[in-house]
């Protein structure tokens, strides 16, 4: 097994950026592949490499589901869950207490790895330099970074295709202010002959840092208004939620916000940033349709109704993160 | 051991009215009983049955007791435990995520159980839909149902008189709003010979589901206005928590709701819906008093100084829910 | 190993009052130890004399640092952890529950030892008379007790120097509203020749409890107004927290408390009740600096530039007070 020194010889998982091709390729995915032989045997008999160990869950913010999956993780991996959803009262404002001293106490408590949610951009990285022992992983700082979904993401694609070089993907809806899709854009220019399609309303693009690094590694991009123009040509449909209770400009959904950007005429069909049936009908059979969840069902852009369609795998997303999530906390705590 | 097949061939606990009497007496209490032994050995010889195994408490709502029930039955079966206080965290109106979603995240998490508390009636049932894998354990959803209170007071009955069929059980207090009653009443009437008092002030009778439900299962019942009445007949005297937070028709305690509907005559003794010295000089020496709890120390229907009577059972009910819980799990996870 | 009839033949840790010298010595400090070295063995070769045991958080103020504490304590044992984060849940106003039959619902949930934070001075004890099997240990109950830190600090500073007898110990800063330096005070008490310096601003003195306390013990103690003049003097310097929230008599710092109070001349300088580099530098090479946690990042008795300082011992503290609580979890669920 490959030791975390692939890791940038770093044992924190803080950004999207830390990690390299070659450690995704033969470290980071051949260790999810195990966990996946891990969880296929029967309860009683699988391998408990992570008992006797401790993960602390330290939430700043709501996130039930990324708390539940590395919980489960741990869980299944033989070890104990502990932690907080309500970290500010390690930390109250009133008490006067650092992060740096929450994260130390923590680590003399003995905790072996610290998960941390938190609404500060850069938050995990202090967290990380404050601590003595124990790995910190970053699920989530602010409109930072979320590496472990795009890791997630990234492994998903990777099951399907066997391989990322020389693959397509559309990034679909609010690119400017979805985490997810930001971190994922750098992950797969990390790779060779990929193709980036940013398909959102204008005052939604990609911001210029993202495309700024896709073109310092080379990779192709292209922006677009209209899921429809580029859903025969992709292996994957990456769609984001409709973040409606963050109105641009005084639009508050995104066929307005495209409608007053974009200048459409009347009588010209609404730009379409999520799944229909005709989109169905324009992707290949092999494309993958993907979403972080939650999704947003009032405004629809992955309608209930297309649950069941087979190329749809959020939930599968899901079972991936699990995996990911598994090797990782294997990786830094136990490698071999 | 019976299989989960007697369950109505349904995994999923959701109503007391998926169990059949046969069930309840071949499978269930046998299953409970087992788990009295299970306990009752050297903490370190238990078998762990449900080792590995994960459970999640989705709860919705505010449930410290039964989310506490639930897990301590998981650990002593050797399972793990997680979940949430808060789970809007999962799906806030804002994000829009459906219950259904929040489900099949959790299914795909490989958490094998999930224990629900909801404020919607029916989302126990919604839930059940939804999942894939894991079974649906109903917690309480709204003033719907709260089935695994009601089996661990038929439970606690049958624990005492070793039958249900013949017993004379009156149920005391509110039970109009009661759901606790109302599914006990439905689960009585699945036996033989039972017969059911029901003693409150009219405003908070019965309603008329309940009695239609037990005539059609040829289940004597009596509607009362005071527990003097019937104290001296019955086998187990069922009290519930007095709710005067939510006022009837003005009227803001039981005996004052009980004054103004059913005309008493100044001068007349206030009608009983608890415990005091004079019930208990009218009880039979066997009889048992019950309450669901938390009883109210304010009100009053089972004072305190009556904690330590030897025929008041209602931190019996507490342990005998704990062999429900585990029982339940038992079935759904481990059955033999 | 000794039994828990050392420990005032009870077995609830409620108050730093109950525990005597020999205990401390000859039982508590003895088991801390062994799970120093517990600790210090490989993962998968710890002892876990705890397993199938269940540990219940029942605490109705926030602490999560006390309350990680205990899960770890109890999960390194082997045991397993269930609680809430807000108790009053259990038992809300409006439900009119006792906390004594929060207690004994615990219990007869066959959870095997109750930690419990509460607001009401007393309220430990209350639940100790109510459980029935579960020890109870207080994690703090409002302005009374907090036996667990108060035994953690005496350990801290007998690891450091053998012995309690003979020592010179300055408590620094809120004396008065601190319950940390309360508790410490009264356990130092037992033992013989040592010596306590209260430095404090005359507002925020020392109580005449504990003063008293102190005297009946032949404890020799010197009130005095700044920590220069007894820095050179001490084996440890244990400093509290700012307490600016709380302010006193109109004055929001705790200099402007001592220029009100203490009438100190105009140009006479600030008194010192933290660490500086002048008190650095008059402590002796031996001399430890504790402090409870969280410290005061704003007003800075215990700045961070001196984290790394050789003679600070804060997380040291913290890692003392695991070694403690998994003693005292120990020697009352598993005496040997």
């Amino acid at each position: 097994m490959v030791t975390t020194s692939y890791w940038s010889g770093y044992p924190h998982v803080i950004s999207a950026d830390q990690f390299g091709k070659s450690w995704l390729l033969d470290a980071l995915f051949p260790a999810a592949e195990r966990m996946v032989e891990l969880v296929k045997l029967p309860v009683g008999e699988r391998p408990q490499p992570l008992a006797g160990m401790g993960l602390y869950n330290l939430f700043y913010r709501e996130s039930t589901r990324t708390r539940a999956r590395f919980s489960r993780a741990m869980q299944l991996l033989g070890g104990t869950v502990e932690g907080t959803e309500d970290a500010e009262a390690f930390s109250s404002a009133k008490k006067g207490e650092t992060l740096e001293d929450t994260i130390r106490t923590i680590c003399s408590l003995l905790y072996d790895v610290i998960v941390i949610r938190h609404h500060e951009e850069g938050s995990a990285a202090k967290a990380a330099q404050a601590s003595f022992g124990a790995p910190i992983i970053n699920a989530g700082d602010g409109s930072g970074e979320h590496p472990t979904q795009a890791l997630l993401d990234l492994y998903t694609i990777f099951r399907e295709f066997g391989r990322i070089d020389g693959l397509s993907i559309a990034l679909v809806g609010d690119l400017n202010r979805g985490r997810t899709v930001r971190s994922l854009a750098r992950l797969l220019a990390k790779f060779d002959g990929v193709t980036v399609y940013m398909v959102s309303p204008s005052p939604l693009a990609m911001r210029e840092d993202v495309k700024e690094y896709l073109r310092a590694h080379d990779t192709k991009y292209f922006e677009l208004l209209d899921l429809r123009e580029v859903a025969p040509l992709v292996h994957s449909v990456y769609l984001t939620r409709s973040q409606e209770e963050r109105p641009v400009a005084g639009a508050t959904t995104r066929v307005e916000i495209a409608a007053r950007f974009d200048q459409r005429q009347p009588g010209q069909p609404d730009p379409l940033y999520g799944l229909n049936e005709e989109i169905l009908e324009l992707l290949q059979d092999h494309a993958i349709i993907m979403h972080p969840l939650p999704r947003n069902d009032v405004f629809g852009e992955l309608p209930s109704r297309f649950t069941e369609e087979p190329r749809v795998r959020i939930f599968h997303q899901v079972t991936n993160g699990l995996y990911i999530s598994m090797a990782l906390l294997v990786l830094a705590l136990a490698p071999q």
